[in-house]
């Protein structure tokens, strides 16, 4: 059976840069080094090359462009991407959409270049159709629980359950995340038995004073 | 086995507005009354109404918003479409993309209120994608093809067939048109040879200097 | 002086469509005609036809895409309005905002075919920015004042006399309109001493009862 | 009088990253110390850090959000940008529009940190509505001129002097470089003389054999 992942994406949280996101990342990798459990981090942009060079961990970008090579500015590539080392990148986060053709392009530039997605989407039918697509992984935000502080566990688990279905139908290489309402080591225990393959997570660690901590919790009942 | 349909789009175009409007609709009733085939229109919004009073034909919007009702301004939503009386709408055209939360959710609000759904998509990954999520329709342009004046005859037909391919894998209740490269019936032909139930076109019906000549070469060798 | 004017935005509530639409606009003719306060409504653009037909009142869309004629799909041309017979069109709502560009394409292109235009902004530096591009007239939403039910009587009105003081410094001609925070006659005046020429209002005429009692108490102290 | 700057836009150019960044960055700073020219360059954010590390040139980022900090996935904040060093950042460049609150919210939120604003507009009124926001500098980009390989010597210069003017009306603090069109000295000095403090230019010289000629050549005429 997979091994369970953990990924913590930093957003723009002036507690997920600079010497907090060296924290974040050092914590990332002592919990992942005790537990088995693989802690992976997303930082923004112009911390991915420094993040990606200091911390054996994982690292993810927060978005992806799907064009270019080219005449693009102010555009993320997965060119750009690759060459600042990292393992892959988010698409489609719930702060930041992009149309289908984008999202299909985001994946396929990724997939040439050796880069995973983890496309993040919002019920069972954009996670079918994300599927379709050939991520590396769908991450499924459901609205009602996104900062909501209402923990996956409490909640109507039967968008998780019939998102793993889906992915299970449409493509079933494809792994699955929970990827909102997750704060506790229950959580992420419950995220698994609903069939996930881990979690995408945010404040909860990023704005913890003692992130490790938070990270120890989160990866106890696994 | 469906009887073929031709969904002739009248983009803005100056020659689908107004008067040009209606004689393209009664050229659309005319020739589908001739021969069995359906021939739709999708104007602009503001003509929307009148045509539908007017015409006895199919006529869907070119765009729907999947928001609302409520306070969205400068929205097209589902409950105005269906107030106006169409069959349905367009959603996701190469000229008017949206996020794939925003497709999904465009299909489900016309879904509820017994619109149909025609997906623009631009290969057959997003073809996949977009018959997941269940829409009446999905119309493929390849973008190599849109407005190039190549016929789909003389063209790779690859992305055609492969897309039938897909959504007959991923939703065989999904129908395909052809969406770009529609020139004669002989490309007609072609796309329904492809498997496609029909055609999306444009600016060769309601550019024509006389539409219901041209929509009668259309359907000739079906 | 200017006479007072009082911009009725139908959004998409359910509660401005069909034949509430025309109850609303039937109250504006009343309500115009009794108190000499010009009342315009902006329906939803499937309705701005009818709207404009059957009701001696100004009429503006939500929304215009400064394109075309031409290809563009699901787009709202200045053409397409004015051949719906609209005097004019919001431009940049909050709920659907543009480009810096498509704002001021918008402006040109209704300009260039007689149509007025509405251009809604946030705060005075956008304020002077859309009055240097020479709208009819700009309508200020302060983020703070919308949807909130604050009256901008209660709020700090130094937002909108700071607006109208760029407006007068950038062009003096444009017109400006207070956008958020009008529940009453008192609130109708305040935006009239503060130095705007009127006000831009929706839910609280539109979701009423009784739109022509809201109407008349809105144009009461003027 | 101020003196000439010339900002060099690495776009996604496969040209302008890794070692070919650090060449271009190197060419700068040697014809910049050599000419008395302000030469800036402006490479992917990944690489933003490591060249502001390296080289003592003004550096620019490609394009900020005006948001943040705190849940802003994939954005690009002023605050961001400021950790990793840089100068300013363009804003509104024609290959990646922002809407007219958000070029706002980018100016104010740069302003703030003290960062540097660029904002390319494409005519003369959405340079006046640009420099009525108070950025450090507009940079405008005549659609007919870009990517054109038509020199701004020899295209209707009307654009230019005209964009001057406004911006000197509307707020005379802000600056004007020439964004499109720059292709040798001639060039450069033209801008110069229409009363542009400068020139934004990309592929001439990011795509360049030898960056270092290339502006040399661009230098020559100042």
């Amino acid at each position: 059976m997979d091994s369970p992942i953990i990924v913590v994406n930093f957003k723009s949280f002036t507690e997920g840069m600079g010497g907090r996101a060296d924290l974040i990342a050092r914590a990332a990798r002592e919990v992942g080094a005790e537990s088995g459990v693989i802690i992976a981090v997303a930082p923004v942009s112009t911390e991915l090359h420094r993040i990606v060079r200091h911390f054996p961990i994982p690292v993810y970008a927060q978005h992806v462009d799907g064009v270019g090579p080219g005449a693009f500015t102010g555009h993320t590539t997965a060119q750009e991407l690759q060459l600042a080392g990292v393992r892959g990148t988010l698409i489609n986060h719930s702060e930041r959409r992009l149309t289908l053709a984008a999202v299909e392009a985001g994946i396929r530039s990724c997939r040439a270049l050796g880069l995973e997605t983890i496309v993040c989407t919002n019920n069972d039918a954009t996670t079918g159709a994300a599927a379709a697509m050939g991520p590396t992984c769908v991450a499924i935000e459901p609205p009602e629980l996104i900062g909501s502080g209402i923990s996956v566990a409490k909640a109507d688990p039967g968008i998780i359950s019939r998102s793993v279905d889906v992915v299970r139908t449409v493509n079933p290489e494809v792994k699955v995340l929970t990827g909102a309402g997750i704060h506790s080591g229950e959580c992420v225990r419950i995220a698994r038995d609903l069939g996930t393959n881990g979690v995408l997570l945010a404040s909860s660690v990023v704005k913890a004073q003692d992130p490790a901590a938070v990270l120890r919790d989160l990866v106890s009942q696994l």
